[in-house]
């Protein structure tokens, strides 16, 4: 960037999930930080295990393949009810009292997120939703964020056919991010239970407060880092690879700290 | 209206209960009448019966009195979920694929409905919110009608400390209409299961097409009308009195007719 080129506004899109939305004290002081952010910002959340407690009172059986939630008939209501209602309008209930004006969104509304269902090969994963990044159009979003809305999320998609579908939130937060990174200078934030990407998966102290592509590669290929974390930092590097500015992945109870600089584990190409 | 004065674009703000929401036929070829309104447009939504079944499964006992659901703390999750989650997003998705761009709002949603817990005087309603007319900022809801967007809002309000409110939607629908009449030339829509105001509750062929405010007070006094149909009539000039433009009664499937004034009951003062 030369000194002629024009600058752009900061953008936070944040993603919380279960370790946030499941613990009430939690959410709070997490929605607290969030409402502060003083730039133009953007929550996405997961779903968290709410869904599958009130769908083992429904009847309704949890199915997993690979970690990923089979979405059956029945399993589509309940999230459409569990991450559309009930989690994202208290969120927006208790962001409004916080003072940020939160408007709830699916991907269904405005047409903000449209998907396909994804095609039945080996695995029949229901109605799950993958995004084709180049159908996403971020006039409405930038609407919102030009109007003092903060959007709110929930990992919802549709096919264009009637359909509500399951999307995984990290994949929502870093398409959403992609979009607005021609408006806007966008940090994408991923927050969970940890202090950051870890070294050392037992010790939260061993945080890599920077991680470049090549880092990765080498700490990748030496089996060191937690499996559990390697499809965020490849969506990390994918998301930046588009342009994003900045991906932070980190703890969401540190979340003023993620945004400032000073904690978490800070991805960049080079 | 003289020749000089601004001609205003037409809203129609169109109310649907639960003859609608719970019979998926029924609620398929009513959106595909709504979808093919050409003027702007909004949808408020009652709750229906699902939100008792899904109560029943989950062991939440639906309390009534007067009519009116008595909302605990089991309940108000469970109308959030099941009003602003289910309902709210299968109806935005299905708009979608009729090419409508509907946006699922909850009151709650950018402030749009901004209401107060009731006061708990003989009966504890509670978790049931009371909107302030003068309280309610077109600004939003103007955003959304001038960039396209139809929204479809869930008949929850919140109460600006965390809440969310439940609230009846023919309340809301008539909020709304009040509330953006300075801005549209506005008809307000009350759709349920019968062809309008009856002047004999048993006769569907006896619909009272056009009903002033004398007329109502005198069929009122001589106990012709239905008693249930009374507060939809009250609410209805009370909206005209606050600047709606028109109301009409009418029956779900046969909103075009509606629209178009061939059908059904047109409530005016003179």
């Amino acid at each position: 960037m030369n000194q002629f080129s024009q600058k752009k506004e900061k953008l936070f899109v944040v993603k919380i999930g279960g370790n946030v939305i499941d613990d009430p004290e939690n959410l709070d002081s997490f929605l607290k930080e969030f409402s502060a952010i003083k730039s133009k910002k953007i929550l996405v959340h997961g779903g968290g295990k709410i869904a599958t407690a009130i769908g083992e009172k429904l009847g309704i059986e949890s199915k997993y393949i690979d970690g990923r939630r089979i979405t059956d008939d029945e399993t589509i209501g309940l999230v459409t009810m569990v991450y559309g209602g009930l989690v994202n309008k208290q969120i927006v209930a208790k962001l409004q009292s916080l003072h940020c004006n939160a408007i709830g969104i699916s991907g269904a509304d405005a047409n903000l997120l449209p998907a396909k269902k994804r095609e039945v090969k080996e695995i029949d994963y229901g109605w799950v939703g993958d995004i084709n990044q180049a159908e996403v159009d971020a006039t409405i979003w930038e609407l919102f964020l030009e109007n003092g809305l903060t959007p709110v999320a929930s990992p919802l998609t549709h096919d264009g056919s009637g359909h509500v579908l399951n999307t995984n939130a990290d994949t929502i937060a870093s398409v959403i991010a992609v979009a607005l990174s021609s408006f806007y200078h966008t940090y994408l934030v991923f927050c969970f239970e940890k202090n950051g990407v870890l070294e050392n998966i037992h010790d939260e102290g061993s945080v890599i407060s920077k991680l470049t592509f090549n880092d990765y590669l080498s700490l990748k290929n030496s089996d060191k880092l937690f499996a559990g974390i390697l499809p965020k930092i490849d969506n990390a590097f994918a998301a930046i690879n588009k342009g994003v500015n900045e991906v932070i992945i980190g703890n969401s109870n540190q979340l003023s700290s993620l945004i400032n600089g000073n904690r978490g584990t800070k991805i960049s190409f080079e």
